[in-house]
């Protein structure tokens, strides 16, 4: 299989776990290729709130969605929460008890072709750490969304 | 970051994300240069138990767990319940709800330093497909979980 | 407030709960006016998939949705799912559980404005009862999903 | 159907979606000549803890339930935390996740009979928007919650 | 603190865990002397509606509840859901994600005084073992549910 | 039975309901017989993140487990997760659904034998009351969570 047949859900995933190797760039290559719109970025906090919004700004900033389209806030936001579903595997709570996250996150909007019919998608990834509130006592951590927009 | 600067979980998700990929090979070569324990499988069903059967078979097959400990099989049972929590999104449930999975997973023990001990840990990604049992008609999906053994 | 002012949700809503009253026909005008695609029907089962099914089925008989788009039967698939949520209160679970359900359902689907901006939307009510296997031995029961479409 | 054929759980989800209706009226009739006890009212938050203390609140204020008998506050409690489930689908969080709700909402008591015994039974119907903090970022949700007093 | 200053949630409990020990029959005599009605069964079973249906059915026999009211059912039944709830710590499911139970149940119905008010209460409690479906690879587990009635 | 029948888990529980009454010393005593490190302890709180601070700073100051083993410390604290799920019954929450709990918690740390293997395991029992914040208007709980270390 070349590059060019990752899925779009491959390529975001890849992005996040590969964003401090050599590798991504053949990534992002191959996204933007295919006209994929992307944002790369870090978040890391107690506070679920802060989580989300950190993800949303910054789809929003780099235009991956229209901040003033309530459907594609409405398409990325769940996107977002099944991705921390991912990530909080059973319950969807950091801080409320007592862990915390260091993540980082690739949101991709693109145009996919499933059964005859090309729309557009957009995925989240999460990847990093969730642990005490305690450098070092913190395990690997991954999760992933998926929507139509 | 060099390849073997990736951490257990991600060389975990990087081999089932890349398992048709060239890449896998230097994935698969720190795997086996660190030591660890490995395994790589596919399976498609709408019952979940066979889900979590085929993933907790392979891991005794290759000798990733030992199949007559049982506290190595109760932590393997809880990282496979973590991966399908990211796999199904907020509810453990495929066929239950009409929708039917396909996924490569990669089962990985091994030696894991955190905050200056070295122990044993084990992960299982998910990576594949879920939508409904019609092809065609299902998206990306991804779960990951992780314990210590 | 005159009908006109219902939002398609509580349209949704009153259509269902409304289903064998005189009412009905104001509210059914009402969504036909504005353009909307619905279906109402009914359904009773200790199994879930098949509450899933008959549901989804119905949406692609009367062409509220195209049933070869899975852009569309995605956005259809997670309205339901919520609303299930809704009659499970906790648990997305009947028969597992030993409860069974009998319900009316509505799907409606038409243009929403949100923002300055109008795009289409998808919702789905369910109304019943739920209770023991045995007649009288059940109560109400409500649940309603939306989606962007 | 004559109104008077609604059940309980019915009329208060209709009391709450009519609630700047005149068909309302048709609705209050009919409880009050049943003898229910029932309250309506409205709130909003991003904060859960304050939507589940005006809904009680309110209840107790306008002497639904006895504010001095556990056995009733536990009822009502039960019935609120399921309508909620039915709000948040999924999960039950609402700032948490960076959303906030609007919601009217209708406590009704009053006597059922299943299966030739009549007793005493509460229902809670929410109904309003979900969404962003922000005003027309936010869509239609329902929940309802039913429980024995 | 003498045994008569237990509350019924902890008698239920105890009578429970001590099922095979001399002491029960000390828990038992406090029970009877309170007046409460209750039950003592076992059941095991991959099919969770199995464990639902072997405990109703217990307290049922045994009249613990009124098998022809459906407001004392409908008590039982969330209490039931609760006590597995503690078992199946996150989901409510065995079989599905292919573990097994083995459990002692123990229904206990009687009065309460809370807050000055004597009013009838119902609680179930479970334990026993839960794990893979292979004897020895199994540990304690432990669930409780509480409800007026 | 005698009370060295006992499994760990149950004698975690006994140790958590009896902490008031002479039997405790019976459990305390076979607890110590077997050489199992364990604590005990009072916590009470409507901030769930409180009750999880405390028994895992109990576990440590009392070296039931390494407070400097991440290992350790996983072990424990989903342990405490599972319990506090128990507790919650549905949805890991207090104060946010505006709950208060006040417990007793014992954590037992020890060998078990399963399946011909001698290895360790961690058990939580939390035992009180949960309800409203206002004395009297509360209910006994129960959980229980278990793993290995």
């Amino acid at each position: 299989m070349s590059e060019s047949q990752f899925t779009m859900g491959q390529l975001t995933s890849l992005c996040t776990l590969l964003h401090n190797h050599k590798w991504k760039h053949v990534i992002e290559a191959e996204m933007k290729e295919r006209g994929y719109k992307y944002t790369i970025g870090k978040v890391g906090a107690m506070d679920l709130s802060k989580i989300v919004a950190a993800v949303e700004t910054s789809a929003k900033a780099k235009h991956v969605i229209d901040a003033n389209s309530y459907r594609e806030i409405h398409a990325l936001y769940h996107a977002i929460i099944e991705a921390i579903q991912g990530v909080g595997r059973g319950t969807v709570q950091f801080g409320e008890i007592l862990r915390t996250v260091g993540l980082t996150f690739c949101i991709v909007r693109g145009e996919v072709e499933y059964a005859h019919n090309k729309d557009e998608w957009i995925c989240v990834c999460l990847s990093g750490t969730i642990g005490a509130p305690r450098k070092g006592y913190e395990h690997d951590v991954l999760g992933f969304g998926f929507n139509h927009i």
